[in-house]
């Protein structure tokens, strides 16, 4: 199973119809490729309105907190009660504690959700391979939203970090993220023994989100 | 106009189905109290679980940023696509920099929506006075999940918020929270002066959470 | 009493042996002019270096914790302890909490030391004045590190947060900052009002820092 | 050689005259037992009072910034012009990003300094084993400052730790930390295979810390 991850991140089109339209697309896309997974990481406020759209939907973090007096954050454990498969936690963008990794990962699999968690580096993604996530994505984040794939511009991060993760977990699936932006830089992903992308803007910014994520899943489905 | 706002926090029945009985009792309250106004502080994952039930909702928090490449954060100008009214800031759980609440109500106002900030003292309130937002809800921290109500035990921190606050911008509605347990406690605060009250935990904990959001809108209704 | 207050900041020149020529010219100058007061705000470290050589030392931040199990924090209270006046907070590169600021004053004012906060704009100025910090300073942050003088290009900054600021409190000293970058810019920032200036890269970037220094120190003593 | 590190956090003691005379003792403590290492992770404001007593300094914690308008913050890179030989990093009081972690790594090791890193658990030194630190403490949170040592409570965890580790990295030493209040706890920790230990409140909060200093290092050097 190949496995497309897009994340909507704070863009506006993660707020409006747009959002549903990609939902839509990624519903069509699983139906045509079953061999893809299509996941949509989304603003947490937007669970219920896509969640009868398409059910593989993650929350894009979530705080390392219990149930409680806590205003404003989002337990782990809460996920229980959402309708989301599961989580990205540690992004880029939004780097937390190796604590709040392993309190998440912990959480999350007692009540039986998923945890995608982000890596700068293959050194990253090994150190992380130790508290078993459910899948790491590699993202260099110098190339982050630069068009510039680091399938192309850095396949060694790509082929280092799933080596180095199979070597303290072999089971764990190695996704590849940051400046992929056509099919052919996620085909390469692929190649190079990831199990699939984690991708933003190639989706999130097209003018035609639902023809750019059938694309994306078509070549992972070669 | 009188307000109760309930503030769901990160309690677990905030995400389950007593959350819908909140709202559908928070519409009901509305209905029988025209002179009480029933806000909803929700989880975000809820808005659009409740959006059809009780039309009064808010956010708990909202983070002062713009659109864009922020895995994980609320942009305040996204209010402007969420079926909400407005949002909380500055609770005493999730206190937040002058800056943060100063882009916010200037966001938030931008887009027509409303926003309630929470102070821990009447100095604390007055200083937030002076950026002008849309109410005032004042709540000495150590008073806050004990049961003791401030209109009991400190009753001079709302008469003296209230003061001062009015003294910076005399139409900004105060509201009295921390320990508020029962109606009487709520009827209290509004002959101290203040608008409203703000409550969690005599709503969110209750046996019988409606039955509780029905007395205390009765209670502030008179 | 005129104040220079010079922010070290993180520049690499605060760690060196210009840290004891800035020192050396501080000294110089206030025994030069002596209605002027230089304040030199340092990194944390360098404080049992400087305090034998220029005793009105600052610190750039301070944590609001108490005394304990707390590593790596610096507690507002062990100012009691340091060779140390006072320190700066809230600056515009480390924003922190209204609870962080009141905590720390009050404290700080138990232990008889200073503390002088920062704030964006004049609104912000007022909000900080109700918890009576000992001098506020006013740098609208869009021209910190400019070269462009807020007392040139935005003076209405620095007479509306004088005026807004004594509308509170009445004795609260007010500096400018952001952008300072030469005798004369100081010198006008007294014209509008200012008690004083805060200032940063023109001292810590200077070829001649201790005169760069004594420069201001002459402009402010007019 | 045997390691003794002394996290003097945040105790007021660490501000004061004990300072020194911790300083003194550990110099004592090193010329008595030549197999034997003291350092002192110190506040920063402490470096330049105790360098002149101590030559092995540490601080308690470093940002992950460079040099530049930060202010408040503590370059890594600063460590390059203070007399400390390293820093302590991710204490389970002041935890920190993965990234963080690294950077810190990479830049400490660039001028030459040592980085000693903190881990919860078993898994999270493996973790960080990947990283390359200099050296690695295991500290269970919950039996810090408890007074239970984790050499007796939990030897498993300095077992497993110290194995974990060295299959990443054979050469990084380990220390244990938590709960050691005892040399006999200190003398059980090397037996289990830790290079030395971590401690703090058993030197600290000490009535006669000189002479707990001392007692430890010579239970070290047996």
């Amino acid at each position: 199973m190949r496995i497309l991850a897009i994340n909507f991140k704070a863009y506006e089109t993660g707020f409006t119809d747009t959002a549903v339209e990609i939902a839509k697309a990624a519903s069509r896309a699983v139906t045509i490729y079953n061999n893809v997974r299509v996941i949509l990481a989304v603003p947490s406020p937007l669970v219920y309105r896509l969640s009868g759209i398409h059910e593989d939907l993650y929350l894009e973090h979530i705080d390392p907190v219990e149930y409680g007096s806590r205003t404003g954050y989002l337990p782990a454990r809460a996920l229980e009660h959402l309708p989301v498969k599961g989580t990205l936690l540690n992004h880029s963008e939004h780097k937390v504690t190796i604590r709040h990794i392993d309190y998440a990962i912990k959480t999350i699999h007692e009540i039986g959700k998923e945890i995608l968690v982000c890596a700068d580096t293959p050194q990253e993604a090994a150190a992380l391979a130790h508290l078993e996530p459910d899948m790491i994505a590699v993202e260099p984040p110098e190339l982050i939203g630069t068009g510039i794939p680091v399938s192309k511009a850095k396949p060694e991060v790509i082929t280092s970090a799933v080596e180095a993760v199979h070597r303290i977990v072999p089971k764990i699936p190695v996704l590849a993220g940051a400046g992929i932006s056509s099919p052919e830089d996620a085909a390469k992903a692929i190649e190079l023994g990831a199990k699939g992308v984690l991708v933003a803007s190639v989706v999130m910014k097209s003018k035609t989100p639902g023809k750019s994520l059938i694309e994306l899943a078509e070549a992972l489905s070669q």
